[in-house]
């Protein structure tokens, strides 16, 4: 049973394995940290893996500002508190800081640009909001509000020099998961091994010297890291539940970095992702995400587990709280021109011919294919009805104008049926091509430190031991099996052109994202949805849309299910628990159309706006 | 001894392992076919091997028009005599047919704009020319005057009927290496087991009828296939000597593709290249030719072995006899938009913004990386000289104007020393990446016919057997290198902004395409200067710029050798032998820089010709 739980596992990197499986919490307080040592290996470190972890948690937390603790009774409220983003933290907030970190990228940056706010005073009111953030949550494994904040004085002494911006960016912070390397900032992914040296070789005097690419871009435009969000299980901070619904898992594996633009402690999120790593945590918590195909932001000198393996490789992603948000620090990152320093990005530079223009000087308007659900396995009421908002908001003709934009007409969409190639390819393909090697390096990466394996990648070394890698022969059969299900697939999206009114395909797809919202850690059994984006190196935004409601979202009685793990998925759904939390869909489009998937994204957005300012629902 | 001459292979596909190496004349004379049949396999025909090839030739041979077949004599003649590009093959065409394939293509399509020429006549002079050349030297496997006649009618009508051409490449014939599935046509890549079947299945109904993408996009634009070229060395055709001197070998492993091109049976070739093998076969035969980077030329439907290697893919490159007609022909490629219809080609169109102009309206002009060696291998005299007419041709500021194009002004290129990460990095990368897997696509394509294992590839089975794959592990751990090498190199270049008087990296880099001229078969020792444009996925040109000559072209009594391989390269110079063979260099650059590569190739053809009227040289 429990191996079967974990059969559509998808693997990110190293312990990114993590996505969505975690412990339950009842395993965790039943067995509690005991559980964990199950065995014992050699060490990097002289000293136990539990001090190394200790050690360096106490650095961390030294690095809090003695004003911005918290007291111990609010920390012991936000264990039993069951949703901590809004009036929880925001109570904790002065007005001052509340006003900023309520604004988003564009805002700030106009407020900046005008003088109105500095780069200190906005980097101060995020690093505080962040501390709070990662004092309720775990949320940092590592902190660099100090240098954050000197790089705030920075632009704010180019900014009264020069009375320009650094750049588009200028003053904004940012968060990103624990495998970029930031100066001055570790890099461990979380594993133990890694403390105190540079991807687990110690002694190279690199150890906080190296700085990743996609970061060299991002000081460039102006923004500024506050600090590195771990994976959602680990031995460092433990688990990473969702604060929205603190029963449930803030999903995988860039979890961390989920729940931190969820409690709002930076304006934006760099994550990774090889198998809606990206996707998954920002739709269990309500962000905004877009995960770009292969080959447009930078992923040199990164840290991984996994590395080697370039047929699917793992990506960068961003989360954010708009569209507007996720387009201006994409294509912010592709004015840099990264192709001209890391060979491995394309020479594509944003293409404003591929988006659509939401207004009524264009009579284009974008088709889309509609996939409530992929044959396999059903999403929950939940994400049903967020997929039926959108649906609703794309083809009511009839809803108010855009109160921002009044010029906008309201029209009607194509929503076309959308039954591409089976998502069972996907699956067959995924796995092997993630994990065909046996993880050598994550086993190597655990086995030094003698941290345990945390349950959620038990199966990648199933009896404690390393599988056997897959026979490069075998494992090309597997890579010839993705070239045919992308070029079948590739043939169904271009088919689409015979069904629209204007000849050509459908621009982008609305599906799932998981068939589910947030749900308990130990509960995940389908990753499909996301798992093919990898495999057909599609990019995809990731669109918040409604909160489960126990009251709306109710199982069918006539439900049946398509298939055992429609069965099993479906049975999981419980009213009570999952209220309130996030239902999010995907906009996916096909490989490197990056720039026509955030416009329809914003589309879809303010479709979705007026149709809730239309029907009263907010 | 053998094994170290074979170290240095540059696999394509199959096969195309065939590369440069190959029999020496002398064993093939000595041993003959008998050498070939040195152990016995299962047959997936229920003839001998030889049977099923001899029934092949036949039918190839039958569909020559009996008109178009050479006396015996003549076919006798052309064993024994060296040269038979110029004078040999042109005497035997008629002046129709002569003028008509002097043409190229601009000219050609010119023609049948104006209606001077019609497709039909277009089409049958080539064929004409082709089948000559296939007599002379056994190079068309599959012969497809039939349909391509048949094709060139069609043209004519559209012509007629709409005065208009179908596309920019309308009635131009090409030619094809035998992994392009052409309908009417069998692929068989020179295996003899894939002989009656589609890719060494029989009874799937799919032979004669599958068509590879680019020749789709071919058709759409309307050039004709005449044909299917082999490779170097088969137990089909036998071996592809030089056309231009007999003596030598054509190259690999696009060889017959090369050969056909030198002696002009078609105005543009297609073929396919992971080492050089495009690269080599035109450098040794006078032809100009382009390799592209990976994901720009559709490889969709195209037969392979080593399928399912993608970390660095077969790319599909053209020969031509311009670099106009090169861009041409790629730029009408990318016109159809094959990213479209094929995920795996990337969605960059022809950028004009990134193409040089060679007037003098601009005040830009490139500058170029000079490599004369790579301090490993030092080209053998030709090529050296070769390589200093261009840098000559460049840096000569008198040299006269361009008679064609007088307002193109004279200047003085920046040509700067090009001193990058060692080939040697490259030649440890590329071999395992390529055959990592033990080739067993191959072996399972050899043992199915009974066919022999040909001596350019005895050392991938080594003994006669297959060789264990790499683990996957320690396969990824080569590709970790390759990153690596690949952002070494890409610092250097982006280093050379600090030379440039412009401030910007150079452009392009001039470098020698191998450490010689064409060689004898089974001389050849050193794929470096291709094989790491294939790690690297880089772009080039190659240029033929001068023939070998035995007066000016001889070794300095003073040459040091730099390495073991060096002296074991010079040692093979033989100026008697190799007098009057294509000197050829490339132009380089980096990955998917495709427009600019192009647009300087010409500007050093210009610069070229110039010096050449200058120096009364031809």
């Amino acid at each position: 049973m429990r191996s079967s739980l974990f059969a559509n596992i998808s693997l990110t990197t190293g312990l990114s394995l993590l996505v969505c499986l975690s412990f339950s919490v009842a395993l965790m307080l039943q067995y509690g940290v005991g559980f964990l040592t199950q065995f014992s290996v050699k060490s990097v470190h002289p000293q136990s893996w539990q001090q190394v972890v200790a050690a360096k948690l106490q650095r961390d937390n030294d690095k809090i500002p003695v004003d911005w603790r918290l007291d111990s009774n609010i920390i012991a409220r936000a264990k039993t508190t069951k949703r901590l983003t809004g009036d929880f933290i925001e109570s904790l907030l002065d007005s001052h800081s509340m006003a900023i970190t309520s604004l988003d990228i564009p805002d700030l940056v106009a407020f900046m640009e005008n003088g109105t706010l500095t780069a200190v005073q906005v980097i101060t009111a995020f690093c505080k909001r962040a501390a709070f953030a990662h004092q309720l949550s775990n949320l940092l494994l590592e902190i660099g509000f100090d240098i954050a904040l000197a790089r705030a004085r920075e632009l704010d002494a180019h900014f009264a020099a020069h009375k320009t911006l650094v750049g588009p960016l200028h003053g904004i912070p940012l968060t990103m998961k624990d495998q970029f390397h930031i100066k001055g900032l570790e890099t461990s992914m979380a594993y133990v091994s890694w403390i105190g040296t540079f991807e687990g070789k110690k002694g190279t005097g690199m150890e906080k010297h190296v700085e990743s690419e996609l970061v060299r871009e991002l000081y460039s435009l102006g923004a500024v890291p506050i600090g590195k969000a771990p994976e959602t299980n680990n031995n460092i901070l433990g688990y990473t539940f969702n604060p929205h619904n603190q029963n449930l898992s803030s999903g995988g594996s860039s979890g961390g970095e989920g729940a931190m633009q969820a409690l709002g402690g930076s304006a934006f999120g760099i994550a990774t992702d090889i198998g809606g790593s990206v996707s998954m945590p920002a739709a269990y918590q309500g962000v905004y995400s877009m995960k770009p195909s292969a080959g447009r932001l930078s992923f040199r000198d990164v840290a991984n587990t996994g590395r080697g393996q370039e047929v699917m490789p793992t990506v960068a992603g961003i989360m954010a709280h708009s569209v507007a948000s996720l387009r201006l620090v994409f294509k912010s990152l592709l004015s840099t021109e990264p192709w001209t320093r890391d060979p491995y990005t394309l020479p594509i530079p944003w293409r404003s011919d591929n988006e659509y223009q939401n207004d009524n000087q264009s009579n284009r308007k974008p088709a889309f294919g509609f996939m409530p659900n992929d044959g396999i396995v059903v999403p929950h009421p939940p994400v049903a009805r967020a997929l039926q908002i959108v649906r609703q908001a794309l083809t009511d003709a009839d809803f108010e104008r855009n109160s921002l934009n009044p010029n906008i007409l309201p029209y009607v969409s194509e929503l076309l049926d959308w039954l591409p190639p089976s998502n069972n390819h996907s699956s067959e393909i995924h796995g092997p091509i993630a994990r065909g090697d046996g993880c050598p390096d994550v086993w190597e990466a655990i086995q030094q430190s003698g941290e345990p394996i945390v349950p959620e990648i038990e199966n990648v070394f199933p009896g404690g031991k390393r599988r056997p890698p897959i026979p490069l022969p075998e494992y090309e059969q597997v890579v010839l099996k993705m070239n045919d299900y992308r070029w079948e697939y590739n043939d169904y999206w271009q088919s689409s052109a015979g069904k629209t009114s204007s000849g050509r395909p459908v621009d982008v797809v609305i599906a799932p994202v998981t068939p589910h919202t947030a749900i308990p850690p130990g509960k995940f059994i389908y990753s499909a949805y996301t798992d093919a984006l990898n495999v057909l190196d599609f990019c995809n935004v990731v669109i918040p849309i409604t909160f489960a409601d126990k009251n709306q979202d109710t199982v069918d009685p006539n439900f049946q299910p398509l298939t055992d793990k429609d069965r099993q998925n479906m049975a999981s759904y419980d009213p009570e628990l999952f209220d309130g939390t996030p239902a999010a869909i995907q906009v996916f489009g096909r490989r490197l159309d990056e720039e026509r998937v955030l416009s329809v994204a914003q589309i879809v957005v303010d479709a979705v706006a007026a149709w809730k300012r239309k029907h009263s629902q907010q």
